[in-house]
This record gives structure tokens, sequence and C-alpha cells, in this order.
């Protein structure tokens, strides 16, 4: 009985010591997990208001409003309300008017722990990183390191200017640039230099020249309308955006004279939106993060120059403006291309490109059955990133009412269909074209589809007066 | 014997289970501390930067340069150099230069918890918040909170724009206060706001103003140098700096015509610095998290205004200028500032004051046994904040050599003393001022303090031609 005993002990102590020898494994044997001291409670916040269940349509974040006194409520998609975004609105208006480049959120869903960024609160304190620079040279080298991945744009000798978006920087260059080499910087006697844009283009470039009064440059509209501009004894600053924000458009320069420059807005030229057929190396380059990793709210863009005045010109601009950029943003947006560059740092263009090809599919697939709507034509090129011709993936919808009695596109579309495009004259054009954003929430895509579809379905057989006898102009290049 | 054996193994088993428990309680009764996933990576990351030995001279940042290949090196405090910052360097010059607010560090380093934040990969990628806005509800209602803890502004009924340091929202006053009520914003017939300021000054007020060269406004140096600027036809925008860069004065506007309006920097009113003798009520008012909380580098300041125009005018400036502020940069102000208002608030305040306070008093005992140079006299005042009259505690010393041949001041403590201050000049005074920054880092202090006793102790006792006979202008407010 005793040996009984003993031996039911002796079982014990061996499954205690068993148990005990996992328990300590568990905790102390994955590579120093227990150490985790002043940086748990905010990981702890953070998967906390990760985990709030808002039905695949929203999210919370750590900063949202607190309604129930505990933690931030869910922040829903378009068309999606309720506490937990469950609620569907059947009514609601279908968002195709501005560019957040939601797109890419489930990208960084899928990269949680890579792209998860601790910051101390002692972290950057001061004005300067310490060779007194404004400016990250890691993040820096990380921007060169992705233009490299993605072949699209040279920056080998180059230098870089970081701004607090291309919206920083495109300012930045005008200013710059409006100064030719002759004549000296903050000369007073010279007359303003001539800011230039061909039409369709983005219209914050003339709210901004305009808005800002400067004795140093005035915004003229479009270049080929102006008058005696092209004598050579004008300076002339010219908006080249390439691929074009609205039509996705690859643009080149129209004024090549020696007193003429050209800014090249350069935000759309990722494998994302268009074909890389060389890497680009304008003058003055613009890129920003928002185009190319979906972050439009952390507000950091580059600009990538050749000429060292020009260079030195715009950093300047920016500590004058800004005192230089955060140190937040930029340690952001370093997390964000180290995770990019991980692995080879294809993977992020390989899904942009795969989810707005589909888009765009999906979108002219549903518009070559209209002959009242039509879309841009987009040019099959080769890209040097994928190795191929590869098919259209434009971030915008550039749509046509084609009936004559259309004019107003944007009206017909919401009026008609409850869908928000941004107006053909806000980018210098007529009001029959209207743009769709198509680099929003997929919720977002997929109301938009749905309404454009019901639209189409219900053109009628009557006959009318088109604007051309052409029904769809892009069926041919996707290819 | 086996009585005794059976014994041993009961003792053994019941110390078993004993440790069973006590891993298990570990493992499982902290809330939860097992589940973390994806945000452990960079906690870890940010506890393995955190750890790198520095000999508290310097630290590391996550995205410090990476000398070894493996992780960011150490960035070492003015004077201190060697991968642990352990090497001093006798011969360095002491930095006393740029207002970095490092002396808030070890309070951050102090509350590594509470203000550490997690950033995931997807947090806020858009433009705007849910309710279309750029600004942050929840940071703009904390602004308010902390002006209430510190009583040193009226902030209930007036409107806050968040911008990129006080840098962005003082280019953003001048433009929006350079229309008169009754001329309309934007009117090109109108003559340019003349921008006035009082000597000593900030110089940015000067450089920014001139720098854009606006048809909207124009920097006119001195008000009380101008002529018929007082006639009440002209349009006068006055930069107010209250504290005052560099003297520490409570500055008020001098202007006070019906066409007059006032830019208050108030971003040293803050108890570190200042006896808040009311809160603060003026029309435009600006702040930043710099000097509140000595984060420079995230690049966050705020207006607190009264009227709704100007409010308006200042916001679009901020969108136009850079489309909003870097959600990054305002989440991070909302963590900190949160940090701050824990448990009443009154802590940072606290801290703040008694530092400055001691680095004051250390300084001006210092200079107390010197005829060379004098401090400035800082007004004891009643201070709501800590209920008492108190001690002063500048954010800096504005030094003048006494001599009558120290006419450069700055070179004076350059070549003697090898003490890097910032030009009389730079405030558009004479050179025989100089501006000591004592916000810095406790290193750089204790050296500044220590060259400048060194040069003190060296003052001979020949007869020197004295400017004015006042040796030290401090003592005296030093109660």
């Amino acid at each position: 009985m005793a040996k009984l005993q003993q031996s039911f002990y002796v079982v014990c102590l061996a499954f205690s010591v068993v148990l005990n020898l996992s328990l300590i494994f568990k905790l102390y044997g994955h590579g120093g997990q227990w150490e985790l001291s002043w940086s748990r409670r905010a990981a702890e916040e953070a998967e906390g208001v990760a985990a709030i269940p808002c039905s695949g349509h929203g999210r919370a974040f750590l900063d949202g409003l607190v309604l129930d006194g505990k933690q931030p409520g869910c922040e829903c998609n378009s068309c999606y309300r309720g506490s937990d975004c469950s609620q569907f609105l059947t009514d609601c208006e279908a968002n195709a008017d501005s560019g957040d480049p939601y797109f890419l959120e489930p990208f960084w869903m899928q990269h949680a722990s890579e792209s998860a960024i601790l910051v101390a609160g002692w972290h950057r304190m001061g004005y300067t990183f310490p060779d007194q620079a404004y400016i990250s040279q890691e993040l820096e080298r990380l921007i060169r390191k992705v233009h490299d991945i993605a072949g699209n744009a040279v920056t080998q000798g180059r230098y870089i200017v970081i701004g607090a978006g291309s919206t920083h920087l495109l300012n930045a260059a005008v200013k710059a640039l409006s100064f030719s080499s002759n004549s000296s910087f903050n000369s007073s006697s010279s007359s303003p230099a001539s800011v230039v844009v061909s039409i369709p283009f983005y219209a914050l470039y003339e709210t901004q020249t305009v808005y800002f009064r400067s004795l140093d440059y005035k915004f003229e509209g479009d270049g080929s309308l102006l008058p005696n501009i092209t004598d050579g004894t004008k300076r002339v600053i010219e908006f080249v955006t390439a691929p074009n924000n609205p039509d996705g458009k690859l643009n080149k320069a129209n004024f090549q004279g020696p007193n003429s420059v050209a800014i090249y807005d350069r935000v759309y030229y990722w494998p994302h939106f268009t074909p890389i057929p060389t890497p680009a190396n304008d003058d003055v380059m613009v890129f920003s993060i928002s185009k190319l990793t979906g972050h439009a709210g952390t507000r950091l863009g580059w600009a990538v120059i050749k000429d060292e005045a020009v260079y030195q010109r715009m950093l300047n601009h920016t500590v004058i403006s800004n005192l230089g950029i955060s140190r937040d943003t930029q340690l952001r947006a370093f997390k964000l291309l180290n995770a990019v560059v991980e692995g080879g740092g294809k993977e992020i263009f390989e899904f942009g490109y795969t989810t707005m090809r589909k888009r765009w599919e999906t979108l002219s697939n549903a518009l070559s059955v209209s002959n009242r709507f039509s879309l841009q034509k987009v040019e099959p090129l080769y890209c040097t990133f994928f190795k191929k011709i590869r098919r259209p993936s434009p971030a915008y919808a550039w749509v046509k009412c084609e009936r004559e009695e259309d004019k107003d596109c944007y009206a017909v579309l919401k009026d008609e269909a409850n869908v928000n495009g941004r107006r053909g004259s806000v980018f210098g054009s007529e009001d029959r074209y209207v743009r769709l954003s198509l680099i929003r929430s997929q919720d977002d895509f997929d109301i938009l589809l749905h309404r454009l579809k019901q639209l189409v379905s219900k053109e009628d057989a009557q006959p009318h007066i088109y604007m051309k006898n052409v029904t769809n102009q892009t069926q041919n290049s996707c290819q």
C-alpha cells in the first residue's frame, strides 16, 4: 500500500515537474518575451483598439472619439453605420470624390507586425538630427532603395528634400524655381515667373499658387493659351503630372526653352497605377508616401532634385515654413518603407497593381455596355517593373458623358445614381467630364460599381444625340 | 526509510505544485499579458533600442544610423563622444545656441509607460478624420484641458487651429490678418499690411515674412520707428511675444488702433518659464507642444482664436500649404497630452519649473560675482498656477557685456570661453547682447555653467570702462 502511494507521488511529481518545465519554457523560452516593461501598456492599448469589432466595414483608432467613456468607437466606411458598422445604408451617397488611398489598408493589416512602431515618450525631442539636418538619413536611404526596387526614378547623384506631403513641396519647388540661375534669389526687380499647366490638371496647383500671392510667381493657367511666353525671356514654371491626375496620362513638359523649368509631379508614378517604361530622370520630381504606401494622413513627400542650388532653396523653404518635418512623421515613414523593402520589396506593388487592375477591369466591363458614359483611353506600355506589357490600373476614372444634353456629368451621376465624383471644371476641363476615385476602400468601390451598373442598366433604347461615335474607349487597351 | 522517502516526495510535490501555481499566475494572472501578438515585435524593438547603454550622455533611437549592421548607435550629447558616449571632450564648444527643449527629456523617461504609443501600420491612412476635419477632436479637447490646468489661456468659446509647429501658424496668422474685416480676402487693391515687432525679437518673424514676398504683407521691423503708421488707415500686424524670446519679458501690444491686430506668440507662457498672472485672452494666440512638453521635433502647434473668420482663414492656410497636419504628429501629441493630464496634470509644470528655476539660480549666482556680464532683470510676479510669487525660471539668459570694449558679446563668449550663444543682432538688438539657451540637456547646461564660471574667475582687477553702474540686474528678482 505504501509502495502504491509512493508510486502515485512519483507520478504526480513527474507530471508536476514536466508542467513546471513547460511553463518555464513558455514564460522564458521565446527570445526574452517576458522582458517587456514600459512598452507593454502601449502595445496592449493598440491591440485592444485593433480588436474592436467593426464588422469589416470600419475600424477603431487610438485617438478616436470615446463615446462610451471607455474605448474609442468604430469609424465606419461610407454607407455603413451603427456602433459596429454593421448597418448598411441603402440610400447613401457613393463616395468617389477624394483620393484617400484606402485600397492599401488591407495590405498593412496583413503586415501588422512588420509595420507597427512603438514610439517612446522621449523619441527625438530636438529640432534636428545629430548631423544638424532636419531630414533622417536612414529615411533618405530607404527612399532611394524603394526607387531602386520600383525602378521608377533615378536617385543616384540626386538630392532629396522631405516635405509635409507633396502639397508642401509643390509650393517649395515653385518658389525655388521662380528665380533663374542668372537672377539673384529674392531679387525684387524681376517680373514674376509664369506658372503654367496643361488641362486637365490637379486643382491644388492653381489654388496654392494663387493663394500665396507672391511677387515671385503668378498662375497663368493653360500654357498653350499664353502669347509671347515662349520667346525665352520670361521665366516659365510648368507643372507636369505623370501619370496625370485625373486622366492617368504620362504627360511631358510642353515648354523647353532655356528659361523654362518643369516640376514633375510623379506621385502616381508607381507600379500600382501605371506601367514604368523607364526610370524618371527629370530635374525636379515630387513623390509622396500617400500614393506609395497609402498613408495620405502621414503627410510626407519628397522631391528628387538634380541641381544643388534648387535643392538648397527647397530645403530652405521647408525650414522657413515649418521648421523641418515632424520627426514622428519621418519615423512612421521610415518604418513603413522598411516594411516595404523587407523581403525584396515587390509585394506591395503586386498587391497594389492587382487591386487596381481588378477595379479598372470591373469598371470598364460595367461601362462597356453603355453608350452614355465613356472612360479615358489608357495606353498599354511595357513595364520594366513587371517585365511585360501590363493592363491598365489607373487611380482615377475620367468619365465623359457622351449624350449631348448631359453637359454636367457630375450632376448626372449625382442626381441619377447618387454617386459623388469630382467635377471636370475642378480640373480646368469641361463639366462633361467627372473624375471618379478608384483608390478608396473596397466598400466604396463596390458601392460605386453597383450604382454605375444600375444607372447603365436603365439606359433606354431611345435615340440620343452623342458627342462622338466612340462608345467605350478603353476596351482596346484592356490587354 | 520508505516513509522518509515518501515524505521527501510529498515535499517535492508540494514545492512543485506551488511553483506551478506561481508560474501559471505569472503567465495568465496579469490581465491577459500573454495575448500580445502583432505589436510584440515593435515593443521589443523599442525596448531594445532604449536599453542600448549610452552612459547617461546620449541615447539611441529607432531610426538612428545603424553603424554595426545590427542596431542604431548612440547619439551623444554635445561634448560626449565614443560608441557609448562615455568620452568627454574637454575642449569642445558649449552649446547654448538653439532652443531644443531637452530639459524635459528626463520627465518623459520617468513616464515611459504613460507616454509610449504603438502606431499600427494602418493607423489613419486617409486625409481627414471621420468628421471630414483635418484636426483630431480628441487632441483639441486635450489642448483645452491642459490650458485649464495651467490656467494660462482662455479657450472657452475660442476656435483652435493645429499647425506644423508655431512656425507654420505664425505665417498663417500674418496671412489671415493681412486683410481687415472691411476689405475682402484676396483683394488685390489694398496695399500690403505692415508687419511690426519690438526689439529684441525672435528672428523667424522677419525671415518668414520677408521670405514669402507676399503682396499682402510687408515686414517693417521696429514699429516705433515707423512714421504715419498709427493714423489708423494702414493695416498693422504686430508680433507680440510674451514671454519674450530672448529676454523673457511679458510684452504687450504697442499698436491699439482700429486697424491694428496682434499675433501673441505665447509659446513660453507656461509655468515652466514664467509666472502666470492671469489666463491670456488675446485675439490670436500661438502655442506649441515644443515648449510645453519639450517635443520640438514633433512639429505641432496650435492657435487659439476669437474671431471665426480669422480662424477659417488660418485653417484654410494649413490646408492649402500642407493639406492638414500629420496624423502621426497629432497622435503623438494626443498621447503626450494624455500623459500630462493623467493624475491631475500638475507634475510636468512642477518638474519644468523646478529644473528651470535651479538653472537660473545657479547661473545668476555664477554671474553675480562678475562685473563684466549681466543678466536680464526678471520681474517677480504672482503666479496663479503655483499660487505664490515665484522665483524666475526663464528659458534664455539675455546676457549683456558691460565692458565698453566688449562690443561683440557673442565673440567674447566664443573666443574666451568656447561658449556658442546666439548674437544679439539676430534678435534685432546690439551685439553687446547674446542669448544663452537654458532649456537644453543637463549636460549642456553643466558645461555652459562650468565655462562661464571659469571665465568670470579670470576677470582681472584692472580698471575697465563699464557701460553702466549695474553689475548684476537679476539678484533683486531672485526671490
